[in-house]
């Protein structure tokens, strides 16, 4: 689908964006904002061709008006949108003119769906694929291998620490060697509530209740203080970067419900903090919660994530910065738009 | 100087390797481990073609053979390798067959030689160069924009932090967004030094002392204590970051010989460390110590180094790792060889 749509040196890149939650306006946001800085520092002029969502769809092969896209999402009104009309993501995926799926539809860990089924598509369709959706997990060696036989790319940067740009960084700046294990904060929500346990003495259920008045925490909190979504995360890690081939019921997996307020007080007595680490040595994948001396900067507070790579030659390398947010995520899609334009 | 030299997908990229000490040796005992392995993952058949050090050269067109050099450099022998000729780098520039110049003699950072004539020759024979000699903090300006003209690389990841990929980081992970600013812990000496102090209360002159004895201070420690090391690569850093074009006398400098046990016991209290930081907003470079939350991913201790990069769309990240040692050094120099090798 990559067409030699040249104009001078500035190349088209053609962008189909299925889902436009906070992730999607957050991606057209970036672009509204950076669009003319991406062509003159990239030679890339990145239009979105179509937009899919729940009630419908845009489409223009011109490329849909970024900030009225933006404002008659953020209005709630997208079926008063002139382009819009009633067409799924199936009426539409066989006529947009695009080089890249962008998929930001919510994430279902059980099914995949529906992000499986967009993404297959995409390839289908000869387009590269890049995703926000941790849906992958469910099928994620499949989906490397389509695409690798395709010549088609398949980036999923924002999926673990949406503020992170980890993949990026073990394919980039990691080459000269192999990465031996990794471990990380990979959930900043209950990173927040074991913080919050760590420094004001809260007890797990306060601390639980503070981070859902604060929005940090949903108001069915399983999937993060259970592990799940740190599970789903260490998976795609673990399986993109030490190459393992593992699934999500292949983790042991503990949350941090049964943590008690004495258990950390005790451990800060010793210089240690507890957090919810998830673990890889390219064989075992655990999540739990784990003693964190208090001088490892693996030891980040409040919603922050880290990982630390154990290298072969850097000894280990921690990085850190913001999990989720929705400009974060998107950015982290934009990331990898762009390094797809860049190589094509 | 890059030739169609290849074997089926198999590329030689030759190395001419100035300086043999310790980034030196450790360069070529990473290339005698990894061979294979880059062979393999990138297609690259790295050879080093060229070794000159202070007491004269080795040469050979195929490649000189890696074990036995580290053995010689290793027993302090040079001189009786069978390759071994008195000529210097002069003599060998003009017809040593290579593509990349690998510069890794020590750092001046006053007159920036033997580094700069090294690199300029390298330029003037179209070798693309790649080096760990701070050095370039010098003339930076003319050396990126030299290489520019010349459509040759000029990279040197080993200056600042060379256990961190900071400035592929920069280049490849954060392309979608602007940094703001960065500021980080550029000295694995200072810091350990204000680590003891913040940790077992010893004395700036007891700390200095432990930190001689253990040889992570050097006997003349003013490159270190002053601030002298920081700034070099903070200019190095906000150069090719930030966009600047500051020189060395350009920055306010303090170092930490002037910081009591009483002001570091002090902030400790409030919960605060004092971290020798160096800080660049495009504008204003500044070298002093500066109070740092405890809670703060940058406040690492110990010999680390820590960079913080405030994004314009993922708030800040951090990076952290080990800033110097041989094999970090010598690693981050080997990045940057395989990074030009893949694209050329």
């Amino acid at each position: 689908m990559i067409k030699d749509d040249w104009c001078g040196s500035m190349k088209n890149l053609k962008i189909y964006l299925v889902g436009f939650g906070n992730i999607g306006v957050g991606f057209a946001k970036i672009l509204a904002k950076k669009a003319e800085a991406y062509r003159e520092r990239y030679g890339l002029n990145i239009l979105l061709t179509g937009i899919s969502f729940a009630e419908g769809s845009y489409v223009s092969g011109k490329g849909i008006p970024l900030d009225e896209a933006i404002g008659y999402a953020t209005a709630r009104k997208l079926q008063k949108h002139k382009l819009y009309t009633n067409e799924s993501f199936d009426d539409v995926i066989g006529k947009v003119d695009a080089d890249i799926l962008v998929e930001a539809t919510p994430t279902n860990i059980d099914s995949g769906q529906p992000g499986l089924k967009h993404i297959n598509a995409a390839f289908d369709r000869g387009m590269h694929v890049v995703t926000s959706n941790k849906s992958i997990v469910v099928d994620f060696h499949k989906l490397v291998e389509r695409a690798e036989k395709a010549g088609l790319e398949f980036k999923y940067e924002a999926t673990v620490g949406g503020g992170i740009p980890i993949f990026s960084m073990y394919r980039q700046c990691l080459q000269s060697q192999d990465v031996i294990s990794i471990r990380g904060i990979l959930n900043g929500t209950t990173n927040y509530i074991l913080t919050r346990m760590y420094e004001d003495g809260l007890s797990f259920d306060s601390a639980l209740q503070q981070a859902k008045e604060m929005g940090i925490a949903e108001a069915n909190s399983s999937y993060d203080v259970d592990g799940i979504d740190s599970t789903a995360k260490l998976v795609i890690l673990s399986n993109a970067i030490l190459g393992t081939n593992h699934r999500y019921k292949d983790v042991k997996r503990e949350g941090i419900a049964n943590i008690s307020l004495e258990a950390i007080q005790m451990a800060k007595k010793h210089g240690f903090a507890i957090r919810l680490i998830g673990q890889s040595d390219g064989r075992h994948l655990v999540v739990k919660p784990r003693l964190v001396s208090v001088r490892s900067p693996l030891n980040v507070g409040g919603t922050l994530n880290a990982l630390e790579f154990e290298t072969e030659l850097l000894d280990t390398l921690t990085i850190v910065g913001k999990g989720a947010g929705s400009i974060e995520s998107s950015s982290a899609v934009m990331s990898d738009v762009i390094s797809i334009g860049s190589r094509c």
